[in-house]
């Protein structure tokens, strides 16, 4: 199959290209090097070396004969996105090619226009393209379930049916997200429904939990194939930054109470989400949501498995309460369906004290190149609203 | 009170600030002229001769005696609009500064990114420099009565209260809009309300319906202070298109069926409501949504009721079935709440035979300058659909 991979540089799009080419299929990655961009202009970078496009492609054809292609480019400039989509004519489109990072878009009215713009135009010129030049073509796209907010209400995939004053439809989940990130999802989300809707395009919207972990079956085969791994308060999850936290003696950065709840899942199902996406598409003029998470954790639950298992290998790690530098409830109901993708077959990697002690043997592997000062969090949702409340830091 | 009104040279825009004027409000408008730009791509224009933003500022003053500050810029541009905020510091903002139309929208992806960059980035602007400048402020959007689509169960005014699996919670009404422009409208709502929930700012989001005629106590003061009417495809609605083309002897152009049904309202009673949303503005952090419409119609009987009042004054009207450009249903439930602006005070002007008459005498008047060329349905919601089926054109 031909699959076109956007964001296929990043720490999702290049394992994913890795692991679609394992199996054959002709795949052509599209990135812009954004958020290597990015993280240069904050003075942060990836826990692990990552090599470049050109290298972990280079690498990977070493390994396998299989070649990836790679083209450059900005998705927002609709010319560029055009012509990749006339040239590779692919059967599948993965978009990971996206700013993704909450508090990224929270730092500034720059970076919230550069969210949504990113964002909400290069998915629209994206689906011209497929409109005009490959209408048959499945787009599995990267949604988030912080779309969904904290509802009062369970949480279903993509649609709920709503009783009315004696009449009933089948409606698109109302969306309360907490950031102008993940509006910049929901955004996309309503211009993708109205492509299959109005255009009869099909699509399957991956509304994905947070995601853990740094390695697949095919990024431990060589360094050069390796992943990114964020920590920072940017760009970092919030597993990852407990678990880097442990191995260097940093406090775990629980925000406010830690009653907030999402859903979680492992890199590893992450791809094993999107092959199945991929594997069972939907039919022509079908918009479907899956929601992808395998677990849920509050942020209190994660912070005591990281401590506990970092304790067992001899690690003394001490959990501190940070002021909550976002706008949310920090206890509320969260109860969120994601049957679809079991019924597809996703046999989830569960979270336990194995994982935890196999992320912590990976950063110890870096640990020099951890950059302390990334850590504690300082984009605050609400300007002003923590001044004269200052952030405990840990001490060095 | 000083009040901003982007979009301050348009059709409603500039009646609006008229009469805050007229009640010794201190005006504010911006505008980009973006719409008078549009109209000489499609080389269409207004059927009203209207002056320069500057010569009606001058004229309005000869009248009144009253400032109107005129600020000429693009609220896309941030740095624009952010100085324009700092300088005025409005009480409230009145935005109708956005690209209207849903076909202009479905032209190109040149015209869908233009809208949705337009509209979407510019609102966000918009409140960055709220929360920055002029917290307290209060914003009145235009929405639109489209975000909704056409859903099989009553439209509430923007929340709905859901019950599921035993819960119960008051979220967004799921919105299913028709079209791109639409969508920018959607996505504006969500960025406002999140504005609203995180930052503190307030906002009423006036979801309009389909807004005819062209008088208003103060644009029949002086033809210089007269406001736009728009006939052609792109810009005009549907109302005063189908009272242009009966007195130029056009056939009422019907989409389909004609069974589409909508909200109207008379050009006074967004004046109305808007006025009812200034002096009764929501508490800090509040998003509320009204609908803004007085009456529902079919497009058939709207086409009747022109067709039978332009009869009584001796016009012969045809009425033309049209293959439908749009992807729409052309019969469907339709029952949409608006009872907020009630409770407030609205006093309807509702549809008649005699508003029909009135703009009828009006179009007479300018009817040598009607381009006839601009009025047959020719943008498509989907390219190619209707290759084959010529569209009926009417006998010159």
């Amino acid at each position: 199959m031909r699959i076109l991979i956007l964001g296929g540089d990043g720490y999702l799009g290049w394992p994913t290209a890795m692991r679609f080419s394992s199996q054959g299929h002709e795949v052509s990655v599209v990135d812009n090097f954004s958020r290597r961009r990015w993280h240069h202009e904050h003075s942060t970078d990836s826990l692990t070396p990552i090599a470049s496009l050109a290298e972990r492609v280079e690498a990977w054809h070493e390994h396998t004969r299989n070649d990836i292609r790679s083209f450059v480019g900005d998705i927002e400039d609709g010319e560029f996105i055009d012509a990749v989509v006339a040239e590779t004519l692919p059967e599948t489109v993965i978009h990971y090619g996206e700013q993704p990072s909450a508090p990224f878009s929270m730092m500034s009215r720059r970076n919230a226009v550069l969210t949504q713009y990113t964002n909400v135009i290069g998915t629209l010129n994206l689906l011209f393209s497929m409109r005009d030049r490959v209408p048959d073509c499945h787009l599995v796209k990267l949604g988030t379930m912080g779309e969904y907010g904290t509802p009062n209400i369970d949480i279903e995939e993509g649609f709920i049916e709503i009783e009315h004053n004696g009449r009933s439809d089948t409606l698109p989940f109302p969306k309360q997200p907490g950031s102008l990130y993940h509006l910049s999802k929901v955004h996309d989300s309503h211009n993708i429904h109205f492509a299959c809707r109005i255009w009869g395009l099909r699509s399957t919207d991956l509304n994905q939990g947070v995601v853990y972990g740094v390695e697949t079956d095919e990024t431990v085969r060589d360094e050069r194939l390796a992943t990114r791994f964020d920590y920072d308060e940017v760009f970092g999850t919030v597993l990852n930054r407990f678990c880097l936290q442990a191995v260097i003696g940093h406090p775990l950065t629980v925000y406010g109470e830690g009653g907030q709840t999402r859903g979680f899942l492992n890199i590893r199902d992450t791809l094993q989400c999107v092959e199945l996406a991929v594997a069972n598409p939907p039919e022509l003029g079908e918009y479907r949501v899956f929601n992808q998470f395998t677990e849920q954790f509050t942020v209190a639950e994660l912070a005591e498995l990281v401590k506990r298992s970092a304790s067992e290998v001899g690690y003394d790690v001490s959990v501190r309460t940070y002021p909550n530098p976002r706008v949310e409830l920090e206890r509320h109901y969260y109860n969120a369906t994601n049957t679809k993708l079991r019924d597809l077959g996703l046999e989830p990697h569960l979270l336990g004290e194995e994982l935890v002690h196999s992320m912590l043997k990976t950063i110890e592997d870096h640990k020099d190149r951890v950059i302390e000062g990334a850590i504690a969090p300082r984009t605050r949702w609400k300007p002003g609203e923590l001044e004269g409340a200052p952030v405990s830091e840990p001490a060095k």
